[in-house]
This record gives C-alpha cells, sequence and structure tokens, in this order.
C-alpha cells in the first residue's frame, strides 16, 4: 500500500514519514502527494503571525482546544524559531504545548527557518496539503511575521489573525506595516497590560484608513489575553463570521485560484531551477561559471543567459 | 553616453537614475550593470544585522562616520522596515541621518521590503554593485535579521556584524539562533544598560561552543554604546582585524567565488522562472492551469512537471 492510501486510510505514522519525506526531497515524495491531491481543499486554514513576544502559540494551543470542543479535528503548522512548537521557545511553553500530544484529534508539525530543500514556503505548503488530506477540519499555520518568507506563508490562509501586543517598542511595531495588508483579524493579545487600549485603538484607525467597497470585510480588531483564555469565544466568533463571508459569493472560489496560482508559480520557480542548475551542475560547469564571474571574466547577467539560451526551448 | 559610463565618471545622479531602472524593472538596466560589472570587486562590504530595536541604524551612523574620518568613500544599501535610512523609523532618527545628505563621500540607499521584481536580495545585490562600481571603498549593507530573506542579503558581506542589546525578551532572543552562524563581530549595542555584560558573556560562551581550526576566525564579541560612539573604535578595529584575517591564504578569493555562486544561482532562479512564466502567461495558459489546479482536476506537482517538459530542451 502507498504512502498515500495508508494517510487516507487514517494512518498516522504514515502521514509523519511523508512529511519527513518531503523534507528530505526524497524521490518518491512527489508521487505520494499528488495521489493526495484530489482529496484536498477541504480543510479550513487559519494563519497565525505577529512579531515575536506576541503570544502566538499560546493563542494557537487556546485555539486548539476552542475548535475540539468544537469536535473539529485540529492539524497545526509551526513555522516560527520563537514558538515552542518548532522547538524554539523556552522549555515551559514546549511542556504546555504536550498537553495535545496524546489527542488523536490534533495533529502538530513543526518546520524549522532553515534546510528547506526546495524553499521554506514550499515545505509547509505540503505540510498543508498533507494535513488536509488526512481529514483535518481545521489547520493552523503559525509563522512569525517579520520575513518576507514568513508573510508568503500565511498568505494562502483563509483567515489570518494578526497578534499585535501593547508595549512593544515602536521599532518592533514598524514591522506591522508589512503585515497589516494580510491581517483579516487583528488580535490586541496580552489585553490586561497597560496601554492595550490603546494598541487596539491604533489598529482600529489603521484599518479605517483603508478605503473599502461597502461589502469587503473590514478586519475586527479582538482583545485578549490567551493565557487566561479571555477573549478567545469573540475570536472564534469572528473568524466563523470571516469563514461565512469567505463562503458567500464565490468568494471562496477565488480564494482558491489566487492560491493555487501561487502554489503553482512557487513551485514552477523552485522545479525549473533545480532541473536546470542539476544539469549544468553534472556537466561539471557551476565551477567553471562561478570562477569566471568572481574573476569578473564574464558578468553573471551574461552567464545566465547563455543558460537560458542553452537549456530552455 | 550610456549611464554605466556616466556613472564610472563620478556621476551620482546617473547612480540614482539606474538604481531606480533596476527597482522598476527597465529593460536597459541589466545591460548597464553588465557594463559596470568588470569595474566591480573592489568595494569591502560590511553587513549590520540584527533584532529589531539592536540601535543597527544609529550604529550604521556612527560606522558611515568612522570610515568617513579615513577618508574612505562609504556606500550604504539599508533594508530594513525599522531603519530611519529606508524610511521605516521614527522621525528624529530620519532627521539625524540627514546630515550624511550633503556628504559626497557617501552614498545612501534604502530598499522597502516588498515591491520587488526579481526578489529583494537580487535588488540589494544590483544596488551594491553599482555602488561597488561607483568607487565606494566601504559598502554598508544594513537588515533587520529575522526572515530568511533578510539573512541571505548579509550573506555576501565581507564581514558581517550581528548587532544584540541587553533586555529584549527570551522571545526576541530567540531569533538569534539563526543569525548566530552568520556573524564575524557580534556587537552588544546599547551596553550601559543593566544585563550587558551579562548578554556578553552569554554571546562569548556560544560562540566558545563551536568547534574551530586553529587558524579559523573567532568572532570576537564589541560591547558599544553607539549613541556616544563608545566603542567605535575598537569595533572599527575588529572590522579590520577581520578584513586583515580574509586578505590571507586565498581567503578573499573563496569568498568571492561562494558569493559569485550564491548570485548565479539567485539569478538563474529568478530569470528562468521571469522567462517561463512570461511565455505560458503570454499563451493565456495560465489562467487554464490555476483553475484546473483549483479544481483538482490537476494536481500543481503535475502541472509543473507538463511546463518543464514542454519548455525545457
Amino acid at each position: 500500500m502507498s504512502l498515500a492510501e495508508k494517510i487516507l486510510q487514517g494512518d498516522i505514522r504514515a502521514a509523519a514519514r511523508l512529511m519527513r519525506h518531503v523534507d528530505d526531497g526524497m524521490p518518491g515524495a512527489v508521487e505520494e502527494l499528488k495521489r493526495l491531491y484530489p482529496y484536498t481543499g477541504k480543510a479550513y486554514i487559519v494563519g497565525v503571525t505577529g512579531p515575536p513576544g506576541a503570544g502566538k502559540s499560546t493563542l494557537t494551543d487556546k485555539l486548539i482546544e476552542a475548535f475540539r470542543s468544537k469536535n473539529l479535528k485540529v492539524g497545526v503548522v509551526a513555522v516560527d524559531p520563537t514558538s515552542p512548537f518548532s522547538g524554539g521557545a523556552i522549555l515551559g511553553d514546549r511542556i504546555r504545548m504536550n498537553r495535545h500530544a496524546t489527542d488523536p484529534g490534533v495533529f502538530i508539525r513543526s518546520l524549522g527557518t532553515r534546510g528547506h530543500l526546495g524553499g521554506l514556503s514550499n515545505s509547509a505548503n505540503d505540510v498543508v496539503h498533507i494535513l488536509d488530506a488526512m481529514g483535518m477540519d481545521v489547520v493552523i499555520v503559525e509563522t512569525v511575521g517579520v520575513g518576507q518568507d514568513e508573510v508568503e506563508i500565511v498568505r494562502t490562509a483563509h483567515t489570518t489573525l494578526v497578534v499585535m501586543v501593547p508595549g512593544l517598542g515602536d521599532d518592533i511595531q514598524a514591522i506591522k506595516a508589512g503585515i497589516l495588508e494580510i491581517g483579516d483579524i487583528f488580535v490586541v493579545n496580552k489585553a490586561d497590560r497597560p496601554d492595550a487600549d490603546r494598541t487596539a485603538r491604533d489598529l482600529s484607525i489603521m484599518v479605517d484608513m483603508k478605503e473599502r467597497s461597502a461589502d469587503e470585510w473590514c478586519p475586527p480588531v479582538v482583545m485578549t489575553v490567551a493565557q487566561k483564555s479571555d477573549g478567545l469565544d469573540a475570536l472564534v466568533e469572528q473568524v466563523e463570521a470571516h469563514r461565512t463571508y469567505l463562503q458567500a459569493e464565490e468568494r471562496l472560489q477565488r480564494h482558491e485560484e489566487e492560491k493555487s496560482r501561487q502554489r503553482f508559480s512557487e513551485l514552477l520557480k523552485e522545479r525549473l531551477f533545480a532541473q536546470v542548475f542539476s544539469r549544468i551542475d553534472a556537466e561539471d560547469r557551476v565551477k567553471d561559471i562561478v570562477q569566471a564571474v568572481a574573476r569578473r571574466n564574464i558578468d553573471p547577467y551574461t552567464a545566465v543567459e547563455e543558460i537560458l539560451k542553452s537549456h530552455l526551448r
């Protein structure tokens, strides 16, 4: 039986094995992903992003709990060097997370931020794809929202939560410029801290500044204290409201097409490069080109154009 | 006269124009870059990276001053949403930076973190390339060291300064795992804060943990208060020590080859994708593929394989 068949029959270990195979770039892995593909597209994908220290993983932990209480199966992909899920954070956090380890309705997969052959975003997408085919109802993708890569990853989520926190310095808040545009819901976490109201107000003002048509989604600002589960019900309600919004007027279909376009482009870029590079590497030409470029005998632009000419039809 | 010729004759406006053309993906820009390429490879490239709030731009400002006092021409590329150079930070910082604006021996170019056709790293490299050809003795590349992209950018520097700061939370310090490996010199900035000694000691311990051969560079930890110029002389001395180290035993040549390899790979990836994508887009095929993938009529892996088959020789 293929790994894909086992996964479709609910074999958790087979899923874990395929995820490892994908990460290691094993030859057969792509064939398994192809077999799973027709069974994907059912999971609802929730992105959780924000600066380090915003409490994203505590919030993720509570979201798992909330979705589980509705009897939904939950997959988690953690791409965050500061997340206890991905092994980056302090010990206490990691132990806290382990309470889900024995729940068969929860599957957590963490990705380090380096060492992914086809790029981090491709790896994360492949894991979401497997979790989706496994029959997870909700897949939470947690990333630290600072680099471009990390922002790309949550861009494919159905609903993206941008988690902010009161009292981080101006320097850090400056990062939010980049992640503001991708938020469907803004969360002011640790809302029992001073200045929480101001942070929420600032966010609301920024949200209001953007022009929208009357039927367009206007991102709400939700205040939470994830550690005490405060505000979690309101947050889950907003996630459901955004889902309802997406389900109307073919928005979900357009979202799916946008996601497919991004996935196709990303894969095309990686595979084109991998194939052409391995060919010229097999011909032992990479070393010569690199030396010629380093010695200024040829410029890298011309070197690349010559490769394109001889390898593209 | 071509832009390249003007730039080689010292025309600052021509340089600024070419940088804009490169960013906008203007057709002739690559030809100009090719013309400049033989004149590159002379500038010494210093990377400055670290978490938001570490004081990277104040440090960069002081480094400009230090290099200028040695009568060296200094170029700066700022890729950092929190940097006053790239327009991201608070007003006071920006005004402070402007003191270099009237110095003809300083050229500062900032890059936003989005909207770069060929990727942020390619854009940053092209700007370094132009600054190098302009005859800048030193080029400082400032990036916020959190995302993978941003780390890639400083990887090509001759000497990389990783700037840390006492008292940032554990969450934020966790980021350092990724940037530790790329540091040639560690800077504990704002060293007049409490806990500075502990931060420096922690860094030293981590540096010592890595196994090194006897002749390998061991990254020093330098304490600075950039705002008061404290420790700047020691820092510049360490930059020079690292430069002397690189100049011995063909290390500089190996570094140049590694840089050329990375540049070539990056360009190859971008150009292959751009060329193939624009072809299938011209044939109006992208829309069909995307719809088929979204509807699960084809999986994205197979779709990409078919494109590779028909476009690669």
